[in-house]
This record gives structure tokens, C-alpha cells and sequence, in this order.
């Protein structure tokens, strides 16, 4: 929660959705060139990056810019990020083609309406979720789910980019798919598009790796030379389409880029039918909550550099209005991109303001410059996809996860098989009910201690890990977990079987230090166990029982019941029960 | 885990599988002719309400008796309950109902092979269960859960069946169908069929409450009373039955059993076709998990009476067992019955042969005594399943939830309503839903607590709730929760906003007793925090992390980069960081 929260009033309420009120009032002239200086650049990396995912998502080259323009305006006035520049990203993209290709055929009006519906779908329920401040439903995506689906999307791009390097054409959500669809067609190869593409992505990959420490070398200063490398794939845009006008390599086979019409981002409406949000909510929903963690962590990763703080209900919000901006001006689902806010912020930008500045300048090249791509083939759009997608592309997270957590590990690598085997929608909703599935697992048997004084002091550890004291007349168990339905009846059962072998038990206390919850499930199997212990002669005692945890058991008849008592810490249960009182114990 | 599992090699297998051979050893006369008693009673109580639960569950009447006769062999060879009677029951067959008349018309062959399949899909299931003794996954279901459902499925059966009072056709799975259907069929009553149909109910209900005060003060003992009392339905069955012969009120449009085949259980195969065992796996699993779960809190409760134990992987087997032999002799599925394990116990049953004899008695039933029962009125079958399963509806749990923890009535809560909105299957499948979701919302805001010395003591309580001694340069924290994704992200922004309000705290120390464990999710945050802190002068520290997590936390980078230190206790960090040390630590 931010300071903005405490604001009242319907200019508090202002305030809060209007993060522009707050950087507007202080904005001056250094802020102002340092966003122009920020805008120009990034507006040359996105022209070709804009084509190119909008070849992805497969929607006309246009849709890619107009998906930038309104969208990074709305952010600009709704978002909490300063250096954040909404667009089209990869991901994403990849998302919607996979979305709206179950609903409609590419190239057709139902497909561009699809897309717009799912940037309409996608925005009301960011907004929503901003509003209701369900922000905190993101979380539910752990980060090893996160990256392995990131990888294996990643690996998705390029496969399905690869039919364009070879200029066949070929389909398919999952990685099998792509392949065998490629190897069926492979006798159809355009061998001059596919000259063009590997040397572009040859060329790319060299820019990425090789260029920056050349130009480091002839004296270029380091945020120089890394803007410079980010316009490499603007010099294989201009190179190939010179090229290919000038050797007329359209009328050979070679896909181009076509025409693409001069205009600002035209009215559109998205279609409400019924049917279609039907479809489309399930894919919406993924959308949006993968959307918003890519560019929440983006943001809070650039803010946290310079001290800054996101609100991320009030993201949600600068997303769901970019995204709704995107559904009524020929666009299709937006989201902070992690390649074009780095550029952004790197290039100096200081406010959302170069984001508007960025939005002007794609706004003067829809009209100006789209004549120039006519000739731009659509292999080098692929090679610059390539390129990109396989810096996300990341598997030692597999390693790190194998090391640290089995079950961190087994989220992780289904995850990446699930959305590799079966398509991202598959992929992402399996990640996040394997994650689940594994933390009630593991919360189904936890870890319970047998404990025993640490001499000389009033703590208590484990009687396998520790040199400590123990009582035979008393069971000392310290639970490690909340007490839940999970693992209610595991309770009962162990501490039936532990009585069952050991003779000289007179009390059994269970020290609930780390138990932050006892439910209603949990309650009756505290009462069960209460009741069976007290047959057996055998008292029931709690210790250290927190505060939320004891308001709770007040409320229940289960303190009236319980044999034994309820002690304000394991020392001063041990010193009741064995009359061993070494230090003075804690005050009731 | 009892002892059995500790026994090795082919034979200790063989006696793991097969209970049979620890009790059959010790048989006697004595057991016997307990046994043998309990036997009788438990036969005729089962006849006339196997008749009934087949017409719960759609079926001919015979598929009740059927269902009652292998599957109980087969439980007294494979079960470890020495009590538990299992056969078809309430819940199970209006689930059975529900699930197979999504496939097939009732009273069609294609409806009697589907319940076999489902029968043989269930005790497969509960097969593989317990082979692989996944026996904990019954424990996702809650306790205010299944009391909520029973509640509910109790209300809908009871529903169910006024058609068959009123002698009108009507159906529907929730109980606005019901009533609606009943409505529209209303001026079809039968009157002559209402006369009986109310009659008998108003008899059982008189019998369950009036009878057995009377038998006691006509000088009867406490346990004949409620033999006898059971008996009532037996009762029922012979008047109406007499009745209706006699007047021959069959031709006056009451609805009677008919014809039932005179034979032993026949020999029947459940079909394996695709289709129909991809239409009724969800069924099937929900099935196999309510009936699992009711079995086995009826088991566990009979064994406490007499300090036995049953082994809930064993329990699997055995129900599996008894289900796959009710798929092969004209059944359906099955589980261990409350009412029927009740009686069994109550009228002294010793072992698992009690079942044995009880299966002979209604294989002689099957073959001699289903003539008689041309002419029972399906009316009267109605009103003994009315009676019996408004037992089980208890609204109580809703009270008591109220007042001991609001996730937990909502729970019951939604699992009532959507049970009795959207039938059975949606019901169930949405009170494990609702109990997973609210617990993971819970534990995504947990509780936090700033705490401090206690006086004279080792001990650190919240400041909130104790007078505890502290101090400015130290935050102390202790965070109520395992950490893991879904609050990984809490953390970091309440300890950045913490600090951002305080200037001069120089140490924070996460108190980790209640931290049960720290998934990777969670590490990448802490060593966020750590990054964080550090920036801004602040040091990290943890104390009284358990060994588990110790452990983990040795196989990362994170103790390399925190910048503090790890402290065995609470007290060893205080006494380190503030200098203050009223009292002796502990040993490191």
C-alpha cells in the first residue's frame, strides 16, 4: 500500500486512478528532453518489433503499431510505472494467435474482430481484478512456473516463426506439431526467403553478441553502444527490403509484407456476441494474469533501481484501460514489455510522458513510413522474433530448482513439457494447479518434531538434531504446519501410533508455535484426540499457541474439554509438567 | 502405518493384502455365534433397503440385493474393519443415479451396463488408491465439506423420492427440478398411493422416535429396543405388502416391485468402451472418494469403541475389491454404510464373517423370499429412504461453523447450495474447490506480528497483545506462515513499507518458528529483501529456523549474500544485535 491510499475525498479518488496528477505537476524542461531523447529511440526498435509480433499473433503488419499507440498513451495517464512502455510482446502474442486460431481462420475479419474482443475480454477483467484489488491473484503463479513457462514459450516463438525462414507454410499449437507440420512442407522451401532469413538472423544474433564489445572498442561510450545494438534489427529491416525491391525478390517466391494501409489506428469495435466471449474468456483470463506478471515484474524490477514503488491494483488498472484502448483502435492484448521498457528506461526516459512521446512518433510512422515496408520480407521479421524469443529461453532454472526444492523442480519441468507438448493455455493453467497440488502435498504430511530442552536455556529443539532434555512422562511434539482438512487426520494417526508404542506417556504436549491456523476440520480432530488420550489416561496440553490461533479455540468448547492446559510457552509447560525449573519462566 | 507394514517378504505381503489372515487365526465358537446373530438382524434390515436403494439408484430392485451380497464377501477377506457392513448406500446411489443417467434412459440395458462400468471404474480406482497409498486425498475433502454434503444430498434424495409417495413420474438432478417437475406432475397423483406412501412414513417416523421409549417401558433392554426399532421398516414392507395383495391395488394404479428373477447373483460384465468410461471417470472418482470417506469415518469410529485400528490404504483395497465384485454380479457401486455398520456392531458383530453370514443370508433372501415381494408398493421403498436419510441432514454445522471461523462456513455454506442447486457431482467437486481456494487465500495475507521480549524471560510475544520490552534499532518480525508462492510477494512489499516508515531501525530479524518451509518462490523474495535492506543500510537476520528448512536454505547462495546472520533463537538475536542479556542463551 502506498501513501496515495490515505488520500480521501473525491480528489483523493482522483489522485488514486490518476497517477498522472502526481509526476504532472513536477514535470520541467530536463524531464521533458531526456523523455524526447527516450522516445526516439525506442520508437525505431518497436516499428519492426511491432510488424513482427503482429506477424505472430497472426493479424496484418499494422495491427502490431496501432496495438502501440492508444494503448501506451492510456498507460502513460493510468499507470504507476515510469520507465513501463506497453505494447505488443512476445508472449502474448503467441497467446492470442493460439486463442483466437481455435475460433477463426487467420487473414479473415472474424479473426482481426477475435482479436480485438480479447483485448476487450483481457482489459475489463485487468480493470476488474484492479478495482476489487484481486492484484494478488497473480500470485498464485509461482516463480519457477513462471520461468519454465517463459522458456518454453519461448521455444514455441521460434518453432513457429521458423515456417516463415523457410517460406512454407505450416501450423500447429505444440512443439510436435510445429515440427511435423515444418518436415511435411519442407520440400516447399523458397530457398531465396530462406537465404534471407538465416543471414538476418545470423546478423541479429552477431549484433546481440559481437557488436556491442566492437563498438565498445572504437570508443563508444557503453549506453551508446547499447542503443546502438538495440537498432540492429532496424538495419536488417532497411537492408532486406532494399534488397528485395532491388532485386525484385517479391515475384520469386519471397513473402513480403505487402500493403499496409497510411492511416492513424481506425475506430474499431470488438464484438460482444455471446459465443465469442464465451470462447475467448478461459484464453483472456491466462492473458491478462500472465500479462500482468511479465510487466509487473518489468516495472518493479526498473523501479526498484531508482527507489520508486508500483502499486499493483493501480497497474492492473493502467493495463486494463491500455488493453481496452487497444480493443476499440485495431489492435489486439497489450502488456509491459520486458525488451522495450529496458531500452526505455536505459535510454534516459523519466516519466510515463515518453511513453506518450513514443506513441507520437508510431503515430507519424503509420502515416508516413508504412509505404516503405511494402517490400520488407517477412523472414527478417521472423529472424528478429528469433532473436528475441531465445534470450528468454533460460533452463537453469531447472538446476536451481533440483538443488533447492523436488517439488519446486516438478512444477518447473511439467510446466515446461505441458506447455511444449500441449500449447501455452495447457501449459500455464497446468503450471499453476501443479504448483498447488504440490504445496497441499507437501502440507498433507508435515514435518513434526519431538522436542526437548536446550540445557541452560528455555528453548526447545528437536531431540534428533539437538543435545537436549527430555521428560519420559511427557511427549513434547512441535507441529510444522498450520493444522488444516489437508492434514487433519494425519495428527490423529501419528499421535495414536506414538502413544500406542511408548507406556510411561502421561501428557502429551504439542507446541503450536508454527501451527497459524486450526480450522473447523482441525478443531474436530483436536476433540478426537483430546477424547482418545484422556481413555487412555494420557492428558492433552497446548503450548504457544498464538494470539489469532486462541481467539479462535475460545470460541469453541474445545478449551472445556481439554484434559490437560494451555500454556503460554513450552517452558512453562515442561516446568509444570516435570517440576524441572532451571530459569524463572514467563510471566502469565 | 500400523505394525502389519513392518512385516517383509512374500508372506508378511501376503498378510498385508489380506487382513483375513490375522483374525481368521483367532476365530471361535464364541465369535461365531456373535457373529452369527449380528448376522440375522443385519439381513433383514437389509432387505428391504437394498430394494429401496436400487430404486434410489434407477435400477431393478434385485441390483440391491445383488450389491449387497459378493461385494460384503469380498470387503470380510480384504477390509481391516471387523465391523464395517458394505453395500449400496443413500449418497452413493442418487450419485450413481446422477452419473449414469447423463448416459443412458433408466430402466434400458445400456443404463444397468453403465452402472457396472461405473461400479468396476470406482473400484478400480479405489484399487490403484490404495496400492498406492494415496488414502491422504480423501483428506481434501473438509469436514464442514462432507457434512455439507451429506446435508444437502439427504434433502435432494428425500426430494427424490416424493414422486414415488405422490405415484406421479417427475426428475430433475437439483432440487428446483425436482420440485418443479413435481409441481407439473401434481394432478397425476394417485391417491390410494399417497395414502400408503404417507402412512408408512408417518409409521417409520413414529418408530425411529415413539417406538423405543415404549419398548423400554414395556420392560425390553436397551439393545433389543433398537433391534427392534430397526426392524420397523420390515414391518412397513409386510402391511403394505399384505395390503396391497389383498385389495389388489395394483390394478388401482399403485406402483409395486413386480417381478424380481429368483437367483443368485449373476454372472455380468461392465463394459469397457471408450466412450462410456471417458463419460463416467469424474463420476466415478467423485464416487469412489464420498463413498471412501464415508466408509472410513464409520470404520473409524466403530474401531475406537473397541481400541482398534483400520488402515485407510488397506480400507482402499478392500472397498475396491467389494466394488469390482459388484461390477461382475449385477451390482453397483458400493461403500461401508453408517446405518447398516451401526446395526452390525450394535447386534455384536465380531469379525468380518458377521458380513460373510449376512451375504449368505441375502443370497437365500435372493433365491426364496423375492416372490413375496411382487406386491410391495414402491411407496413404502420410498418412505423407508425418506425416513433414513433425513437422519443425516443436520443443519448444526452451519451454526457451529459460524462461530469458529468464516472460510469454513463458507464453505459449507456454498457446498449446501450448490448441491442443492446444481446437483451431487457439482456440489461435491465444488466443496473441495471452495475449502483449497479459501485456504490458500488465507494463507496468501498471513499473519504478521512485530514482537518483543516478555519481561524476565527468553520468550517474545506480539507487541500488540504483551507488554514485551523493545527496541527502536531492531524490527523483529515473526511471520505466521510457511513462505511459499502464493505470499512470496506479501512479504517483500510489507517489510519495504515497514521500513520506508521507520528511520531508525538498523536490523530486521525474521523470526522464523512458524516458517514451515521456503520454496524457491519464496527464496528469490528473501533475497530481494536482503538486496533491499542492504541498499538501504539495513542488515537481515533470521532466527529460529527449523532444521528442514535450514537445510534447504544450505543448498542456495542465500546464507552467502545476507547480510546478517542466522541466530539460533529469537533471544541469542536480541541479546546479539541490542547488547541486552537479562538471562544466560542458548548453546550454539
Amino acid at each position: 500500500m502506498t501513501s496515495r491510499n490515505k488520500t480521501r475525498g473525491p480528489l483523493g479518488l482522483f489522485a488514486r486512478y490518476l497517477p498522472i496528477l502526481d509526476w504532472g505537476r513536477q514535470y520541467d524542461r530536463n524531464a521533458l528532453s531526456n523523455d524526447l531523447i527516450a522516445a526516439v529511440i525506442v520508437t525505431i526498435m518497436l516499428i519492426p518489433q511491432s510488424l513482427a509480433y503482429a506477424l505472430l499473433a497472426g493479424l496484418p503488419p499494422e495491427a502490431g503499431i496501432y496495438a502501440s499507440i492508444v494503448p501506451i498513451m492510456l498507460y502513460a495517464v493510468f499507470g504507476t510505472s515510469r520507465a513501463l512502455a506497453v505494447g505488443p510482446v512476445a508472449v502474448v502474442s503467441l497467446m492470442t494467435a493460439a486463442a483466437i486460431g481455435n475460433v477463426a481462420e487467420a487473414g479473415t475479419m472474424g479473426y482481426a474482430i477475435a482479436a480485438l474482443t480479447l483485448a476487450f475480454l483481457s482489459g475489463t477483467i485487468l480493470l476488474v481484478m484492479g478495482v476489487f484489488r484481486l492484484g494478488f491473484l497473480a500470485n498464485f503463479l509461482s516463480h519457477p512456473v513462471i520461468a519454465g513457462f517463459i522458456t518454453a514459450s519461448g521455444i514455441l516463438i521460434a518453432a513457429s516463426q521458423l515456417k516463415h525462414i523457410l517460406g512454407v507454410s505450416a501450423g500447429g499449437h505444440s512443439l510436435l506439431e510445429l515440427m511435423v507440420s515444418l518436415i511435411a512442407h519442407l520440400g516447399d522451401t523458397n530457398w531465396i526467403t530462406l537465404i534471407i532469413g538465416v543471414s538476418a538472423t545470423a546478423f541479429l544474433f552477431w549484433v546481440r553478441k559481437g557488436l556491442k564489445p566492437l563498438l565498445r572498442k572504437a570508443g563508444l561510450g557503453p549506453r551508446m553502444a547499447d542503443v546502438a545494438t538495440k537498432a540492429g534489427p532496424v538495419a536488417a529491416v532497411v537492408v532486406t527490403t532494399v534488397l528485395t525491391w532491388g532485386l525484385n525478390l517479391g515475384t520469386h517466391g519471397v513473402a513480403i509484407v505487402g500493403e499496409v494501409p497510411q492511416s492513424l489506428p481506425p475506430l474499431t469495435m470488438p464484438s460482444l456476441s455471446p459465443t465469442l466471449v464465451g470462447q475467448l474468456f478461459v484464453p483472456a483470463l491466462l492473458i491478462s494474469i500472465i500479462g500482468f506478471v511479465e510487466s509487473i515484474s518489468v516495472a518493479q524490477t526498473l523501479a526498484a533501481k531508482k527507489r520508486q514503488r508500483i502499486d499493483p491494483d493501480q497497474e492492473l488498472i493502467g493495463l486494463g484501460a491500455a488493453n481496452i484502448g487497444a480493443a476499440f483502435t485495431g489492435g489486439y492484448p497489450v502488456t509491459g514489455g520486458f525488451a522495450r521498457s529496458v531500452v526505455n528506461f536505459d535510454a534516459g526516459a523519466e516519466t510515463p510522458a515518453a511513453g506518450a512521446f513514443t506513441a507520437v512518433g508510431l503515430a507519424i510512422a503509420a502515416i508516413a513510413l508504412t509505404p516503405l515496408v511494402y517490400y520488407l520480407p517477412k523472414a527478417t521479421l521472423a529472424a528478429t522474433i528469433i532473436v528475441a524469443v531465445l534470450s528468454l529461453v533460460d533452463f537453469s532454472i531447472l538446476k536451481k530448482t533440483w538443488s533447492y526444492s523436488r517439488a519446486d523442480f516438478f512444477a518447473v519441468a511439467g510446466t515446461i513439457l505441458l506447455t511444449l507438448g500441449f500449447g501455452v493455455e495447457t501449459g500455464v493453467s497446468a503450471g499453476v494447479i501443479l504448483s498447488i497440488a504440490l504445496h497441499l502435498y507437501k502440507t498433507s504430511k508435515p514435518h513434526v518434531a519431538e522436542v526437548g530442552l536446550v540445557p541452560g536455556t528455555q528453548h526447545f529443539r528437536n531431540v534428533l538434531r539437538h543435545r537436549v532434555e527430555t521428560d519420559d512422562r511427557v511427549l513434547n511434539l512441535r507441529v510444522d504446519e498450520s493444522l488444516y482438512f489437508v492434514n487433519a487426520r494425519f495428527l490423529e494417526d501419528l499421535i495414536q501410533s506414538r502413544v500406542a508404542q511408548d507406556c510411561p506417556i502421561k501428557h502429551v504436549v504439542l507446541m503450536c508455535s508454527a501451527v497459524n491456523e486450526i480450522d473447523f476440520s482441525a478443531l474436530e480432530s483436536l476433540e478426537a484426540i483430546n477424547r482418545r488420550l484422556g481413555e487412555l489416561g494420557i492428558s492433552l496440553h497446548l503450548s504457544e499457541v498464538k494470539g489469532p490461533v486462541m481467539d479462535r479455540l475460545r470460541k469453541s468448547h474445545f478449551l472445556d474439554e481439554l484434559t490437560g492446559a494451555v500454556h503460554q510457552s513450552q517452558y512453562d509447560a515442561w516446568a509444570a509438567l516435570t517440576g524441572r525449573r532451571p530459569l524463572p519462566a514467563a510471566a502469565e
